[in-house]
């Protein structure tokens, strides 16, 4: 009798490395003619995506380009985004997605930082690419994607086209799996609001196992008909193309999110799910045109609670909201607010604020926490706030060569997420700030984002931010901007009025600036700029 | 610039064992009083399942079982099966269910094999367990499952009885996830159809990506109405429960499985999923008491190729037949036939035998290979036969103490699945037969599969099992066992005129035999039980 005669050594046979690449070869052999991806008067097929991922790869390689080696790329949700997720794992490097949004000296940086090899640019941004190239430090194979459906014409900065280089590759070259599932597969820089962004490393198994939990716990079937309104550069775009790749699903992407875009896609391509931040919410609740659908459009939203009454007011147009909270450096979605049919008999603003909550970690996360400044967790009593505290497979590798803030991130063995929420008892977290977000008014912690919600649920208000503003007396107080909509007034006085109805007065917005609001590309409202201006 | 930059050392916070253990804990907090399992009489919560698995765990911890224990089990799908399979893991300890059909002298070489320490014995199959247990060369641990549902009373062989074990236990115990993702989860014997049974370990990480691969491929929503027909000894049914831990799904279970149980429970809990043996499919259809339901329900098949003509039967009654395949040594399914809607025009016969094929590799396979002596694919052109071999993270470990024979199973780096297949251009195997049902006759090789696959077509034939019988002149000839369906008549003159409209010359049997065919626990004809009989 021996304790040992459960070990084996594993073999070819029964280990093989996690990673979503699997995904796209079996389902272009299962569903070679089945829509993978539409972009305007662009349609192509699974079995064309693999082909044309498998020439990119191949290309790749024919240029150098190797495992350990970094492919950035500059782009909207076009097909080449997308082929980007799986041609680049496919050559063995690493895929670097750059936000849109940035400033020229940030990308240059991002580039240096990376060491990346390769720049894939879209032509629509190439002034910025090219100012961030002019200052680069080292050799960069420059492509371009000259991709006609833009608003404007694009331009050529560099050394080939996208479709010539696809074209140069090999269709029946061999491609590789990863060495290992603890590979990396995407280098993700953080917004870096504080000083330099940091380079996220996610793993082939982290992106295997976040594509098979969203399959799980949003309840993905096969086969949907997924609009990528997600920028593809935000985690990956929540690890959705992995995702789609499993389930054979057909990605819409489109270059410009609207409402009117929007509302005219789930028409046309009957789209089933999509994922947006909580502004595009409010701007299709709050569209001219908004559409009433006959069937039920699922829709993941991240990024910041939605308002209840958006929850409320975007729901009886057709489609039902799953909130999600996650990083950069946890690959997206690590923890979902899944619906519980026990609610079902609820009041509507009872449902949304549940709605609101972020919810449980997902099945491929290992756990959320909400830890005191003593490390303990805080009661799971819905008031008392904490730090959240994950863990799981999908936490990123490591900063890229940023020892100290990697051993700083996995201080206590998770992964500590800068953000404060608390607990409810079901296991659900409620995110209520980001730490460097919360107003010291008199001693008293004040929430910008309970301010927020209650904002938002005047009848003029379409966006509201608050942050704080130094006050000799309070130390800090809260600072509220607010964008209006549209044929819709209000002024100070009225604002403050409907706050003192809903808000303990300590927490009441002491000053009232209207405007529009700065804004991300992912639609978050930027925060930092509005600090500027207090 | 370093090729290492992408190295980290993975941590606590970002590297977690796979383990489906995992899925319990979470939905107990999510969805603590969401029915978790419902058994004639008694239903849990997940909540109380959670509960009881912690008890149990504890209670094991306490007699001392722990990493690297064998627990066996010998029981019908009663609540206490389902428990054992998260809380034997949750003990750290090795679960061996054991073939309820199996005689007491195979039951006690499974018990000494696999060094088991504790035996949980449902009093239903007593008898046999007590015949083993008097043989038994060790000590082992009696718990009595004193289930008073069953046909008669349950009989007390043991030590103690189940359910005060399970109180001794401590709800509130710490238990452990595995020490890693590949230590082992389960034992399963094989069928031992030739020699000795051997003795199959699986791994917690194989359970967890068969789950989440299931729930991918057969697209399962949250909190599916699942009927438990396909046997917990049988692959840890398919690694269903585990799968329905993560989507916080609803498991009935039977003791008895007969087509008024099955038709009655379907309308009584709106099941929407179940799994079951062709010849399940086949009860139902020949049922007197069948019901034609409202809503869809999603059968999945495996263990040999229904009939076209049941398939097709059973689908006007409302079911979607999804056929799989797999071994004890895959964990179940690891091939899929997974609809792809370019069918949905075609002929129900033709879309019968599309059904009919075992399928594709699943997501959580890497896939499936059919090879000829030697060792090269054969075209896939539906023709060409060689022999299935399988690779994927849910292949088994190895053959517990059977190194030569693990060995030999993963010699070319591949699992040697014995079963002979062709592969068709969408990259879908169609077994035609296990190695040894092949009939070779006259020099040319005979699959008995597809001798059946007609037999079935014959309005008069119920079952039908086409074995070798042994001839002077041809060496084999084919010899086929019919079992009519009640009420109908045929003869062998009947049967060989209908074979010769639709079988070669060379593949007709030459002998026909009627009566009841002998079949096995989960419903599989026992062919060896024919071959003995020629």
């Amino acid at each position: 009798m021996t304790q040992d005669k459960y070990q084996f050594t594993p073999t070819a046979a029964n280990h093989v490395a996690l990673s979503p690449v699997s995904f796209i070869k079996r389902t272009a052999l299962m569903y070679p003619d089945h829509d993978a991806l539409i972009y305007g008067t662009r349609r192509y097929s699974w079995g064309e995506v693999y082909t044309r991922c498998r020439r990119l790869a191949s290309a790749l390689g024919k240029h150098g380009i190797g495992r350990g080696d970094t492919v950035a790329i500059l782009a909207a949700n076009t097909p080449e985004m997308i082929e980007a997720h799986f041609a680049v794992p496919m050559s063995g490097a690493v895929l670097n997605t750059i936000n849109t949004r940035l400033d020229s000296e940030t990308i240059r940086y991002i580039l240096e930082h990376g060491e990346a090899k390769v720049f894939i640019v879209d032509g629509a941004l190439a002034p910025n690419a090219r100012d961030a190239l002019a200052a680069l430090d080292h050799d960069i194979l420059v492509i371009d994607i000259l991709d006609e459906q833009g608003d404007q014409p694009p331009s050529a900065l560099g050394d080939t086209d996208y479709e010539a280089f696809v074209q140069a590759g090999d269709p029946n070259a061999d491609w590789q799996m990863p060495n290992s599932e603890l590979d990396a597969i995407s280098l993700n820089y953080t917004s870096g609001t504080s000083g330099r962004p940091k380079g996220v490393v996610s793993t082939h198994r982290g992106a295997y196992l976040t594509a098979t939990g969203v399959i799980s716990d949003w309840g993905l079937p096969r086969h949907p008909k997924y609009l990528y309104t997600v920028p593809l550069f935000h985690c990956n775009g929540w690890c959705h193309a992995w995702a789609m790749a499993a389930l054979a699903g057909t990605m819409i992407c489109t270059r410009a999110i609207t409402p009117a875009g929007i509302f005219a896609a789930i028409d046309q391509y009957k789209i089933s799910h999509f994922g947006g931040a909580p502004i595009i919410l409010g701007m299709l609740l709050n569209a001219p045109e908004k559409v009433k659908f006959d069937h039920k459009i699922e829709v993941m939203t991240a990024g910041a609670p939605p308002p209840a009454a958006v929850l409320q007011g975007i729901e009886d147009l057709g489609f039902n909201v799953t909130q999600v909270y996650g990083l950069t450096e946890t690959f997206g979605h690590t923890v979902m607010s899944s619906w519980n049919s026990n609610w079902d008999a609820l009041e509507p603003n009872q449902k949304s604020s549940l709605k609101a909550r972020q919810g449980a970690a997902m099945v491929h996360a290992d756990g959320v926490r909400v830890l005191d400044d003593l490390g303990e967790d805080v009661p799971a009593d819905g008031v008392s706030m904490g730090q959240i505290f994950l863990r799981g497979n999908s936490i990123m590798a490591g900063y890229l060569k940023n020892p100290d803030a990697t051993a700083d991130a996995f201080a206590n063995g998770w992964f500590a997420s800068g953000d404060l929420a608390v607990m409810h008892e079901n296991g659900y977290i409620e995110v209520k700030d980001r730490l460097k977000d919360i107003i010291i008014s008199g001693g008293e912690n004040i929430s910008s984002v309970e301010i927020e919600g209650v904002l938002h649920r005047h009848a003029a208000v379409a966006f509201a931010a608050v942050v704080a503003k130094p006050d000799e007396k309070w130390g800090e107080v809260p600072c509220a901007f607010i964008e209006l909509k549209e044929n819709k007034s209000a002024d100070a006085e009225e604002i403050i009025t409907f706050c003192r109805r809903h808000l303990a007065g300590f927490k009441r917005p002491k000053h009232i600036v209207f405007g529009e609001l700065p804004k991300t590309a992912t639609g978050k409202i930027q925060k930092y700029e509005l600090r500027k201006r207090v």
